[in-house]
């Protein structure tokens, strides 16, 4: 990889859990940190909201990731900084050998990574991102791998939820006030791949190269109002600058009463200096009624084009839920619901950019395989429970698809193995011997290879795509995936099964590991 | 204020709401960009984790938020982006004029920042931090300020909390590796203000002057079984590189079965060298169990003072179940349960760093005050309902402590108010007009004002405190909140009042801002 200068310690290489330093440090004093190992990323369940639980996740993060990993190193600075640490014995915790090894060989440089390209749909247990190469390295990248991809899964996930719920209408991402501090740039980029199709973040949209996206705030109106104005002076101020771009904001007042009249009004002068107005934003009370009556009195001004932007503490429930009721509401007023749905569009704040309810995805960093004696070794971590024991060895992953074109499994196995050549294919439960599937080679379309390598040995192999490639990755994966399993409530479980060889790997793994029944008691209290 | 260079666009001047340019540039355009105005910031409600709500906040995030402001300033590299950005109808939508004045004067160095202290106890609708200056600036901070202190609320809150039922044992912030990207190193400054001791996030812990803390990871152990070792081998590599912090994680393989056993045997190994061992750390299975057995295999083996860290998805209410159950489950192994309880260490991470189940914190930017015609003219944005309504004008906070030193009451009022001058205090409910209580002065033994001005026209005329100070503000006033304040659930509402004058002006700007009843229905489908 490239290296570039190591920057201020809080996001430099000292962006890491004290304790992948001290590991890194004994594996460099026992002559392990060089030892080649595999760290698999994953996660295990579903992001659940409470009430209702994802089908799938899409993947997002990974870009950030390998900017980060090429450009960050151990800089002098972090060295001294670390160098200064005592240990209870007052003693220097780290010594200067390994320090010295840090600066000159800590960086990120000798890694390799595969991954699940951003945007794809991904799945439970399958590996998101295979670290390979020396043990000290890879270690400390853990804390950087699970800290960037884990959020930014969570948001891309989200957001793909709520476009859906949206019936594909635009989605705003306006969460910057209530992100988490920094992660607002993070926050809005996982948005975008996953399903926003703006932010009002200003800086990271322009980075991205997409524009920004805002409307106006009540204290613009407000104002107006507070220096002896009244509601429609501001409007028609934000009208004389903002011609082509006018979009008003109703609600300060009285919607229907003060707000959209006056819009309308404001509407109407602007279509006499052959201007086209934008819409109106709705940002309080009941947002499916108002929409519904705000259309009509657009519509009968002559403005049916005229977008009804709505926000306020909106997610994928609330928005499925504002639609129902338009869709039953709006013949009341003489209204085609999808009329009036067609002119949505929705801002999307705090439930997107925090996943409120599920603001957390548990992916996980697991050591799988460790070179010994000339040959990759398999490793297992055993759990509480099959379910929870990673799947050990370097793994292979593909996504079969049906005769439809549908994605029907994805399947898990070892390297070397080739799904292809097999006329009827075994998916194999992950955690229940006694559930397989056979599936004939005719009934499977396609069986698609998952992880795409990025970094060989520290050098880019294949570049992290850009945003708009992302989101076609998604578009095609959700187009590529059964309606059952995009429900938003109750979604059918998609399978995630294993090849015979690796489900074998894996018991034989655990009968190896597991400690004789009379080793303790802790372990059945456990299971 | 002191002024650099723009850093770069993601975490520079344009970490904002694109609405806060379009609003400056319209401001701009019609003169009022330099007027003088008051904005307050504030919660409405406190966090509700689901099961339980919160009974008080902890301030924190000023500090993050004085640093930003002062620190940046739109660049011409920024101003050249926004230079570049189309109106609908392809020309340029900021003019060369509004873009001349942002790079001159778009930054902040002429705002005047008053604040309640960070680690300060904050409650509902008191203005924590009151931001006056010319309109465009102030407008353009909201998203900055809203950014960096709500999120920090939370976690510092929550951090308070896990240390209030932890009874004071340490707290260390090990949430890194599911925080929300960058905001890792906010969450864990916010977990250090507001009650854990330490953090395993490397750079920030460093920048802040407290030494980084962590156990080790199961991988470790994972590793020298797979190379063919044992735990014990992985145990006595560790005990022989840190001797004087030797933390072993003991449920990689069986915790009473092998995991301990081995830890006492690597213990009795460092005593006859003369070191004093550190503990074990226990991340899965029945905690409080795990505790109990392994406190008694460590006193008999003649280490009682050897710590136990507990972690594995920890918040306040686990760990007051874990310590409610170590209660009963010590003695029927022959423990003073208190002597357990004296052991343990809490490493807390996900729940914590996340604030699960109540990610965000509702706080909230309003206009309260304008300028005018020489005087400053109160303003009030109507909402759903008085208690949503927003207190207008330029406002003083108070709190009451009463005879027991205890904090009785905030009160909120007007500036150039003097409460201490009254022989008897009315305190009014904030939004019910029949709710008073009066209380005389003599039952009152302070008054005290909560705002500081840190920021006078740019200038700093407070510094921020250290780390140090904002925790022990937080010590003390924990120390001054009633037990039934601090309870974990279905705590005392604590009392935030008003002024007799506050109230008034409030009722009187609703009366005068208020539609006519016959203005439109949507006011009474609101109310």
């Amino acid at each position: 990889m490239r290296k570039k200068a190591g920057g201020t310690p809080a996001f430099g290489a000292l962006f890491t859990d004290f304790y992948q330093l001290t590991m890194a440090q004994l594996y460099f004093k026992v002559g392990l940190h060089g030892r080649p190992v595999q760290f698999d990323h994953f996660f295990r369940e579903y992001p659940d909201y409470g009430s209702h639980q994802a089908g799938y996740c899409v993947n997002a993060g990974l870009g950030t990731l390998l900017e980060w990993a090429r450009s960050v190193r151990f800089c002098r600075k972090d060295v001294k900084i670390l160098g200064a640490l005592p240990s209870r014995g007052g003693k220097p915790l780290f010594a200067r050998d390994f320090l010295r090894w840090l600066l000159a060989d800590g960086d990120f440089s000798s890694l390799s990574i595969r991954a699940v390209p951003e945007g794809r749909v991904i799945h439970p247990q399958v590996p998101i991102t295979v670290v390979r190469g020396p043990l000290a390295p890879a270690q400390i990248l853990e804390s950087a791998l699970l800290n960037k991809i884990n959020y930014q899964v969570a948001v891309a996930t989200r957001a793909a939820r709520i476009k859906f719920s949206a019936r594909n209408r635009p989605v705003l991402e306006f969460g910057m006030r209530r992100a988490h501090g920094a992660a607002a740039d993070e926050g809005a980029r996982a948005a975008l791949i996953g399903g926003a199709d703006f932010t009002s973040n200003t800086g990271i949209s322009c980075r991205l190269g997409i524009p920004p996206k805002g409307t106006q705030a009540h204290s613009l109106i407000q104002l107006f109002i507070s220096l002896g104005g009244e509601e429609i002076d501001a409007f028609r101020a934000y009208a004389d600058l903002y011609p082509d771009d006018c979009l008003l904001l109703v609600d300060t007042v009285d919607t229907l009463g003060s707000g959209v009249p006056n819009a309308v009004r404001v509407f109407e002068e602007l279509r006499k200096k052959g201007r086209r107005p934008l819409g109106i934003r709705l940002d309080s009370g009941d947002l499916a009624h108002l929409t519904v009556r705000s259309a009509a009195m657009l519509d009968q001004a002559g403005f049916p084009d005229a977008a009804i932007v709505l926000s306020n503490q909106l997610d994928e429930m609330l928005i499925w839920q504002i639609i129902t009721q338009i869709v039953s509401e709006a013949p009341v007023y003489g209204l085609d619901p999808d009329r009036v749905i067609e002119r949505l569009i929705f801002g999307v704040g705090t439930r997107l950019i925090t996943s409120e309810s599920a603001s957390s995805l548990g992916g996980v960093y697991k050591l799988t395989a460790v070179r010994h004696q000339g040959e990759w070794r398999p490793t297992i971590k055993l759990s509480d429970s099959i379910d929870k024991t990673p799947n050990p060895g370097n793994k292979n992953v593909w996504r079969l698809y049906d005769r439809r074109g549908k994605a029907m499994a994805d399947l898990l196995g070892l390297e070397g193995e080739d799904p292809g050549v097999h006329s009827r294919l075994i998916l194999r439960h992950p955690s229940d011997a006694d559930t397989y599937r056979v599936v004939r080679r005719e009934e499977i379309s396609r069986i698609e290879p998952l992880l795409q390598e990025y970094v060989r040995e520290g050098k880019e192999v294949f570049p992290p795509p850009a945003l708009e490639e992302t989101r076609e990755a998604r578009r095609a994966d959700l187009d590529r995936l059964d309606d059952g399993v995009k429900r938003l409530v109750n979604p059918h479980i998609y399978h995630v099964s294993m090849t015979s060889r690796l489900w074998d790997l894996k018991q034989e793994l655990i009968a190896r590991t597991r400690p004789p029944l009379n080793a303790g008691v802790n372990r059945e209290e456990k299971l």
